[in-house]
């Protein structure tokens, strides 16, 4: 592949230039519109752990200055010449990927985000061999088919973390059939992930108990997010209470931390899905794992018909995160907060300035 | 529960008296032949590597003494008067399970193994409150429903093992489609339980990669066990061109490992089934998990109707273990090798003595 890009658009962004958890201003290039490439104005962009975990290298990964942000939404401002499915003006989201080969078995199948050669939307390297820039900017271009519509009656900041946090939840619950089931569903965590899993779970007829480290979080939970039931993961006598009750578990803890005990709340066959990315390896002991025949699978986000399902689903059920709007100048405050998960329960950016869309 | 048992018959068997992973001769008591019981004379026991684990008390459970075995094969000498499918001179065996509840969703299911009242065929509390004793014994009563034929064309004595390790590899196989896949399927250990998953993935027509520390045994391997391929765990260059490529994994290994590299011989969507039991828990690394919305599954042996089926698939495809006959005199000095993994694949002890049935 040539490395000859037709980057020549200038854009404004935030960036992390280093390991030091702070992102500066940082004016870069995009390429030019091509005739499969939508063009975006942003306007909001949602804050997720993993951008905290890129701008401070945790996992050893990261290529500075590197852009974050893959919780994007906007309006589209050009569309190229083979692109019938947008127009100028159209409300549109772009989330964690920007490039699969499109060819493989996973993207035949819109497991796009399960593809040997995925691209991620910030931090990875596009078709053209450049290094990609996320949504913590005022433009993006990007392939049609990594661009999906907001329904109409969805806020566009309050819509942006679904593209992320409301996908890596929705797909597995889906996958594993929870979403028909009628069952119980433990959701471990109750942050931007967590959140959004608790109003999947009752929007479609789960009931639902949180498990969280923060007898805090009890109140809110339950009025809040209407959670049926919860219980603090460090008081033995409620998990044992709760034991072999739930069908499944969404676990979005992305510290390290052991499954021993929340296993044992899974009923025979139960299944815990880890949605998270703790960069240390959890701990799996075997005595839960086999006497209960239970499943751990792992799932990272989704494929783009997943994504567009789901958002529609929001759509007529309503769902959408639940934010606290920043902006633009406390960005850095707002990754400090993150970083000790002092959020209810997603910081957006407000890129776009004043203009509530 | 009155424990006020009519346990009045002597048996001989061979006891673990305390932690020093040695057993003696132990003369003890079983309950008359009740009417749902059938008494049998004991001809071999396996020798599992849960047995040294409960005679060292590595798991801090085992009640002093314990009269180990659950691989147990024998001939019927007595039935009760509510026995109908058994008789006098039978070939018959007994398994990891002695009693269950009868009564729940999972004993309804036959699924006993996964029933919460679950009593274990040593070292368990039996329904008339006496702590069980297994199969390095002469004797044993057993209740119909836990009772199995042997098919008249397999040995007993490498017939035993399947009792515990034919069983534990043969359910989660079964129960995750493995069977009728023709799929990939990669064993990692090539012990008592390895050696059985290989035969059965060869059997019902998989492509089978056996994953071992030990380079030298990839020629018994392929040569005796007809393993298609074999890789060293340790080998980092032969595990990455194995990446993405196993729809399945068996999990043998009974000592504290990480799942990171493993998982990531495993195609997307790929289950490994995790059957030993460490007394550490494992480590799992989320990444792998989560990029290949990879699965890690507990089993834990399996139920009565499960284990017919097995043995009678068992007989049609002439399967039975790889053994090692021991005498009743030799007992500590395979349990000193069963230390140390150094056995091809079973120990058997030769109860009965000379008698080859």
């Amino acid at each position: 592949m040539e490395v000859t890009p037709n980057h020549t658009q200038t854009v404004t962004g935030w960036a992390a230039m280093d390991e030091s958890g702070k992102v500066e201003p940082f004016i870069f290039k995009r390429r030019e519109n091509g005739v499969d490439d939508v063009t975006i104005k942003v306007q909001y962009c949602g804050m997720c752990h993993t951008d905290l975990h890129f701008i401070q290298n945790d996992w050893g990964i990261t290529m500075y200055p590197v852009v974050p942000g893959h919780e994007i939404t906007g309006v589209v401002t050009k569309v190229g010449s083979n692109v019938s499915g947008f127009k100028v003006g159209d409300r549109v989201g772009v989330g964690c990927i920007s490039a699969s080969c499109l060819d493989c078995e996973h993207c035949h199948r819109s497991e796009e985000n399960y593809c040997d050669k995925v691209t991620l939307t910030y931090n990875g390297i596009f078709w053209d061999g450049t290094v990609t820039y996320g949504g913590y900017s005022n433009m993006l271009v990007a392939n049609k088919r990594f661009v999906v519509r907001i329904p109409d009656n969805l806020p566009l900041d309050a819509a942006a973390p679904l593209l992320c946090a409301g996908i890596t939840v929705y797909s597995p619950m889906k996958q594993h059939g929870m979403l028909q089931s009628g069952g119980n569903l433990g959701v471990i965590g109750l942050g931007g992930l967590g959140h959004v899993a608790v109003k999947f779970g009752k929007a479609f007829g789960l009931r639902v108990t949180v498990i969280s480290t923060s007898p805090a979080k009890e109140r809110e939970a339950r009025e809040r997010l209407k959670a049926d039931d919860f219980i603090v993961s460090t008081n033995q006598k409620q998990m044992q209470a709760m034991a072999r009750s739930l069908d499944y578990i969404i676990d979005t803890v992305s510290a390290k931390h052991s499954l021993g005990p929340i296993l044992e709340l899974l009923k025979v066959n139960g299944k815990l899905v880890l949605v998270a990315a703790p960069d240390q390896p959890v701990e799996l002991p075997s005595f839960p794992l086999i006497f209960g025949k239970r499943t751990v699978s792992g799932s990272m986000t989704g494929g783009l018909k997943e994504t567009k399902e789901m958002l529609d689903l929001c759509g007529e059920h309503n769902i959408t995160c639940d934010i606290e709007l920043v902006s633009t100048d406390r960005i850095n405050e707002a990754l400090a907060r993150l970083a000790r998960n002092d959020v209810r329960y997603r910081f957006v950016i407000n890129i776009g300035g004043n203009s509530k869309l």
